[in-house]
């Protein structure tokens, strides 16, 4: 059995030592000091570890089911949503006109990484509600907000969204759910939608669905699609429960992971709905709270890798075969563990430099979403906007090979259902692919963000990079030479990398789209260098100011010399990849593959 | 449901116009004319296509169960089984005088590549049957052959492999397995094994266990293991089957995939076995048919690799969503077919180039078994031996790889179990583990391959690569420029890997160990790129000859061209890797992790 524990050590250092979060100045950061984020963070951490955690693997055996027309979770799954209802923590960082914690989003960032990490089919169901909350919140009326948002937050209800369906997922413009404008101003909302998240389950008295569909003689396409709100049971004026509304479950699908989540084909057949922000304008409502809900994702990879991570270090300080090269390290057993042989150690090392790397990016991603959001730093907004798609794909493509890696520190025991490890694999799979999958958003890197204001938010960042190599080499020798100089020289490929896109881009966008995943990657590990950087220069730093706890600082720098000078350089391949252009890629014709 | 269909113009290609199979100088080989493998091929294909792939999802979902003592395989296994045995597959290279059809062991390369890619957990029965004839074939007494020979060549009775144990995997040293010997003769065996493959089911009126066990009185470690037929009924001198042995299944284990096959744990309590080969060397025995064991796990990596592919092709072409950047290709459809989206060419051609090489890589490693075994062959026997290990290793991290790319091309509907896309990944995960986890692959080469012979099967190699470089640049200025080139620049970033371990391995053992898999990987390929070379090679001279299927050859090379820009690069960030030595490997203490 699988267990898992709370990071919280090293979700204070980065929030603390490295962001500095008490000091920034935006609103609501000031509360953030270190006793109280310590105390929120390890009342988190009990909650996953001791809560969450032990539901995981049952869940993933028992799934959630259907039966009769009716949707019912794991065993154990309604207790533990209760706990987290109880303690507030389904309203976090929502709203406290709204009777949310008002926290900042950064926070939530933290939290989420444990509770996603703890048991990912679980945390789906709050974490979808929080998406409802987020999008009436930004778009509703001053009535929907009342009637919705307090339910909402306290997960009384919980909500979900609609976009998909059968002939349509990333082309959300081929979509065919219609709405019917009725007298009394609501819609009869007509279609199916398959894939849905949370669709239904037995935690909770009503599920508020968003639902995109397209309004009677609304133009074809993209721009003629609406957003609207379809309550599982009708809401009275009151909040009271009225009728069931015309909206049912026609399966759960059979999923390779996340199996305690019910994801459900949603029929609506003449359901009665409300249109949420405007008419036609469905889309730019949805993506509103797109970077948050695409950190979100990024962080699921992130909390798989680190739940795998975990109890991949623990088999591998367990599990006795051979002796180590240099000589014996357990002399008297019958054989050294395993941790100590060098391929067992590569394995973990670049699980560790991931893990640590990738849960600093998205903390300080959430420090960006905090930055835009509560004190409307335009700058801070342009560059989540870019960072957000490198982020989501680089955090779940590398999440899902560090939990095969962990799997793989299990041998033959990894393969076995029994011992978990398949689990975090299986679950951490679905983070490349929803919310955008991996190519969509290389595809919105480079179609979209890079150029986006001129390329404004990409040149600021890469002025940014320029400036903080300097500084950091100015900082340290060592610094120098084992960070800043090789994040100095992966910056440069990825500005001839930008470079080699504009140029060619206007042209020939095939050959800009051919290189946009390995762009993708180019660039998010120029972002985990950075913040690896960042980390070693805080470490170096306590280091030579003199601590009580030099271990954790200079495990710290060891472990960022060892992404730095192993990791690091997948860089230039992937530099090499993108400027080898479009003609190998598009070489063949369909018929020829 | 997802379909396949055997490669037969592709494995014809490769063993007839690169590796020219029947003008090779190997007892045997005169007869694989070009027609004569056709029909071979094009059979096997059509039982792969029409038997084997159909009973694969349904195996997956059904799975094999244990139900009161008896194991029985998924629905259809039973008669499938019956095709390969009346086709007189199960023996293609094995010996005629005990029933088989004397082929050469290439042939069965290519027909296992197709029986594994339509169904890897049903022919892992005949597979693991297949290395239980090989171990009594090389150590059987003449008694012994006769009696189990015949029925192993046909299928009639199966084999297992009995190595592991709950504290053993790897370090089989550690084995408590008993065997004591009996005033006849025989032994009574006594212990747990874990993880047999094809254990027990209800293919086959008995099963053949091989199984490592230490004499009483035998010397402690590795060196006191022997190896044991123990038949699951026994059988009498006269071939007739007698009473049950003493042998029962403990249970069969849920895995993450090859639910098909009956993976047990298997008890021998008292049972009976008879001495296969000298006592206290069973490993060597063991050892003896892992070149070709591990290059049977290797094709199967590829194989699921094949089958996904296959399938993420038939997806994309069929699968409307958005518009291709350049213009429209399906201007009166609702939308373009994917495949004209170059990321989503990107992930068909990292799977397509990787798959024509790999296939081409074992089909050459199965020449070089056939050369070592049919004509003693020594330098092809250091040279097997020396690539076993990183066949094993790359195939089936890339094929596994390959099998996630498919995935993805499907986006959501590939996380659904309904397409079959989450299967061929689960079934390929096994093979990075199994039959020596990729880690002990890489200490197989660096600790024991690389140095063998005093280096020379790994000096000839290079040299040979080196020539061959030279020859092929002189073909042709664009073979030059676009795989003689790159592929000479890889070679010598191999050289230089390997130079680096020679120099630190003596005096550090963990500066080369830590570098083990990204060596097996830089190896792995730079083999790739020689066989690439080779086909384009071939591909350049047909054309510039003129044939009548140049699109054939045309499209080989754009595949190659591909490999060589896109995914030979790969080298330079192992090399990195491996130059940058043990200490980012080793700088943690265990307890830092």
């Amino acid at each position: 059995m699988p267990t898992y524990s709370g990071p919280v050590d090293d979700l204070q250092f980065v929030l603390h030592e490295v962001l500095k979060v008490s000091e920034q100045d935006i609103p609501g950061y000031a509360e953030l000091e270190r006793d109280f984020t310590g105390a929120v963070l390890g009342e988190a951490a009990r909650i996953a570890s001791e809560v969450l955690a032990p539901l995981n693997a049952p869940g993933d055996r028992h799934g959630a089911r259907f039966e009769n027309g009716v949707v019912t979770t794991p065993p154990g799954f309604k207790d533990a949503f209760e706990t987290l209802k109880n303690g507030g923590w389904t309203g976090l960082d929502c709203d406290p006109a709204y009777g949310g914690q008002g926290m900042p989003h950064v926070l939530s960032v933290a939290t989420g990484e444990m509770f996603s990490a703890a048991n990912q089919a679980f945390f789906m169901y709050p974490g979808l509600t929080h998406g409802a909350y987020s999008a009436i919140h930004a778009h509703g009326s001053e009535d929907q907000k009342a009637l919705y948002l307090p339910k909402l937050v306290s997960c009384d209800w919980t909500g979900t969204m609609n976009l998909t369906e059968a002939q349509c997922g990333t082309d959300l413009g081929l979509m065919r759910t219609r709405a019917e404008p009725q007298e009394d101003g609501s819609y009869r909302i007509s279609g199916e939608k398959i894939f849905i998240s949370a669709g239904d389950h037995d935690l909770a008295e009503n599920v508020i669905h968003l639902v995109l569909a397209r309004i009677t003689g609304a133009p074809e396409g993209i721009r003629g699609v609406s957003l609207f709100i379809v309550p599982k049971v009708l809401v009275n004026v009151d909040g009271s429960l009225g009728a069931p509304n015309a909206v049912s479950v026609g399966k759960i699908e059979t999923k390779m992971g996340i199996h305690g989540n019910a994801t459900c084909v949603m029929r609506y057949e003449g359901a009665t709905g409300v249109l949420l922000g405007e008419a036609h304008k469905g889309m730019r409502a949805m993506f509103t709270m797109m970077n948050e809900a695409r950190l979100g994702v990024a962080m699921q990879g992130l909390s798989q890798a680190v739940a795998a991570y975990q109890n991949a270090v623990a088999y591998a300080k367990d599990r006795l075969q051979g002796r180590a090269v240099t000589g014996a390290v357990n002399p008297t057993g019958p054989a050294d563990p395993i941790i100590a042989h060098p391929d067992v150690r590569r394995m973990l090392m670049d699980q560790k430099s991931f893990i640590e790397g990738a849960r600093a990016l998205g903390l300080w991603g959430g420090t960006l979403i905090d930055a835009a959001r509560r004190k409307g730093d335009a700058e801070a907004e342009g560059l989540i906007s870019l960072l957000t798609p490198v982020m989501k794909g680089l955090m779940t493509d590398l999440g899902f090979e560090a939990t095969v890696q962990a799997q793989q520190v299990f041998g033959g025991h990894g393969y076995i259902e029994d011992t978990g490890m398949s689990q975090f694999a299986r679950d951490a799979r679905i983070t490349m692919i929803y919310e955008g999958a991996n190519g969509v958003q290389a595809l919105d890197l480079v179609g979209r963000k890079l150029a986006a204001e001129g390329g404004r938010p990409a040149l600021a960042l890469f002025a940014m990079l320029k400036d903080f190599c300097r500084e950091a080499a100015a900082q340290d020798a060592a610094i120098a030479r084992d960070f800043a100089d090789p994040l100095k020289t992966a910056s440069k490929q990825l500005q001839q990398a930008a470079m080699f896109f504009m140029e060619k881009g206007m042209t020939s966008p095939d050959e800009a789209l051919s290189g946009s995943w390995d762009f993708l990657h180019l660039f998010g590990h120029v972002c985990l260098g950075y913040v690896w950087t960042r980390m070693a220069c805080t470490a170096q730093a306590r280091l030579m100011a003199g601590t009580e706890n030099p271990e954790f600082y200079e495990t710290k720098l060891a472990t960022g010399r060892y992404y730095m000078a192993r990791r690091l350089p997948a860089t230039e391949m992937h530099l090499k990849r993108i400027l080898s252009g479009a003609s190998p890629v598009m070489a063949l014709s369909p018929d020829q593959f």
